[in-house]
């Protein structure tokens, strides 16, 4: 399959338990043998599970962590707490004996952990979570029917810097996941032309368009469900509305499809196959198949899964984290804030 | 009907022609004997175009404007243009001899020219544009399926003061056009918690949560197409871009439709309908048909009608101008603005 990779996955972050975390490694286990998976977590709990999932043993460790931190406790606890599943994962990466980390847990505790176990790559002032989302354009070489955008997290306002660094970061994991040379990106903004937007969307314009990537300008929300770029950047609080509001829309589109099947045989007949095809679009991109949403700024490949992510997306989102220490995210993102940092130091 | 109403209309500012302008005012003469209107622009153009229309001719009364101001003309050039149409409507209202205006001209020229010509609702420190957007809930006694979302404008950034604003003249609107006595408004933001959003919001939320308002707290992107309020309050960068991300989904689902349409009979009859359903959905909103979207702020009903607005929709637009001078919407607006502005002066 490739070369050898190990990942350390939180067992016991999913909101589905232990069926869906050590379910979704058992699948991988039988499919990939060059993906070893350490599952970190309560020992017996683990045990038990795995005795419920066909896996193969050689590529799966059980790693003890007797403490586990809830959806909703507080992240400030992180570093009161190294005993605790998503600390002792994150910590395997920190010392060079896994190579990504995978968790389906609390969003905080995650960012938490990861600021106490990696320094941040140079270059890079502000993490950001970035996230796919579907489109009428397909992307790539493999036409992925999806975009990626950044920050999508709670981050609210960014600077200039920011957003550069948000571009390199996503310019970064486009080309790993979307198999593209160069990816097409973009800055969110209320008009094309280079003065909209706040300050810091125009500075941030002006720095990119000096730069080596392939930036297309200021798109409109107009743009995002057609799919004119590869990446959209954005800061924290945008990305956070326009990504929850694609889910809501893709929510009413099944609910709507699935109320007007109930009316008639014919609108069952074409609205089973609009509800297939929507299906399919939002399968695609939902977190909660799709894999999971990246974490990057960090030095290490992190991969946050939906808390809802059953064993089949926990098994994407272990892929993912595979395909980007393979692919190398992280030189990648390196190379790419170089780049900027050495382009904007004549300032 | 109701009340007479005299409105000034900038019979030029189409991207259709007259025919648009003076063939909505044209149908709404047949239609309504208590609304006047006064077509604005060109004598020997508009006697030209009103030829072609059967029209009521006790209705309409034209006044000549020499001058047009073009839809990509710069907007600071209208203090010197006292003879384009725009100018000339927006005096007509400013002399008391009509009681709204109608343009579907260029948008910055008619915030201009209503600037020059009306002082700010006291209270008000920023105007806005208001504009509505489809929702699966239905609003208010009619069951309007529409929300009510503002500011939609060009305007960058926004004060807690200004959210304010927005909040009494989003609630005001909503009262008059969906007759909604006390409309449920919410702030636009990255999460529903109170301590969500940007420091504007924030402060906003505090301000509003102890008014008089129906103040529902913060809403999510997931909560926009689901129609969990009435009104939608945000900053006129977010929602530019929230709204023209609608208006693109809504293009995509039309294409969806159409494109799958040409496969097969099954899909076809499937998709035929609903094709309907979501053409119907976007055609109540789609403010090409809707009327237009109301310029609020100003001691005037102003309402700005796409440019590609056809008769239909200028006739709308025209009745949307009456309904809210029946609805007494300015003097809602000033009781909101000084509603909170009592409420803020303890601090």
């Amino acid at each position: 399959m490739g070369e050898r990779v190990r990942i350390a996955l939180d067992a016991m972050g999913s909101d589905l338990g232990l069926d869906a975390t050590v379910g979704g490694a058992a699948q991988l286990s039988l499919e990939d043998a060059d993906i070893d998976v350490f599952l970190v977590g309560d020992q017996e709990a683990i045990g038990a599970a795995l005795g419920r999932f066909q896996h193969d043993p050689a590529r799966l460790v059980v790693v003890h962590a007797p403490d586990t931190i809830g959806q909703d406790e507080d992240p400030r606890r992180v570093p009161h707490r190294p005993d605790a599943s998503i600390v002792r994962a994150a910590s395997l990466v920190r010392d060079g004996e896994a190579d990504a980390l995978v968790t389906a847990g609390n969003t905080g505790a995650m960012i938490m952990a990861a600021s106490c176990a990696f320094p941040r790559i140079k270059g890079i002032r502000r993490c950001a979570l970035a996230a796919v989302f579907p489109t009428a354009r397909r992307h790539g070489p493999k036409g992925d029917p999806f975009g990626l955008m950044l920050d999508v997290g709670a981050t609210v306002g960014a600077t200039a810097e920011d957003l550069l660094g948000f571009a390199a970061m996503g310019a970064a994991y486009s080309s790993v996941v979307s198999e593209i040379a160069s990816p097409r990106l973009a800055l969110l903004s209320n008009g094309t032309e280079p003065h909209k937007g706040t300050p810091a969307i125009r500075e941030a314009h002006a720095r990119l368009a000096e730069s080596s990537f392939a930036f297309e300008g200021n798109i409109e929300g107009l743009d995002l469900p057609k799919g004119t770029v590869d990446v959209v950047i954005c800061d924290g609080f945008l990305g956070n509305v326009v990504l929850k509001m694609l889910e809501g829309v893709g929510e009413i589109a099944k609910e709507l499809a699935r109320k007007a099947g109930e009316r008639s045989l014919q609108w069952r007949i074409g609205l089973g196959m609009l509800d297939t095809a929507l299906e399919e679009l939002f399968r695609r991109t939902d977190y909660k198949t799709y894999g999971g949403a990246p974490l990057l700024g960090f030095e290490a490949v992190i991969i946050k899964a939906h808390g809802r992510s059953e064993a089949r997306a926990m098994r994407n989102a272990l892929k993912l984290g595979a395909k980007n220490v393979r692919g190398r995210l992280l030189e990648r993102i390196r190379e790419g804030a170089n780049s900027l940092a050495l382009e904007s130091s004549d300032e």
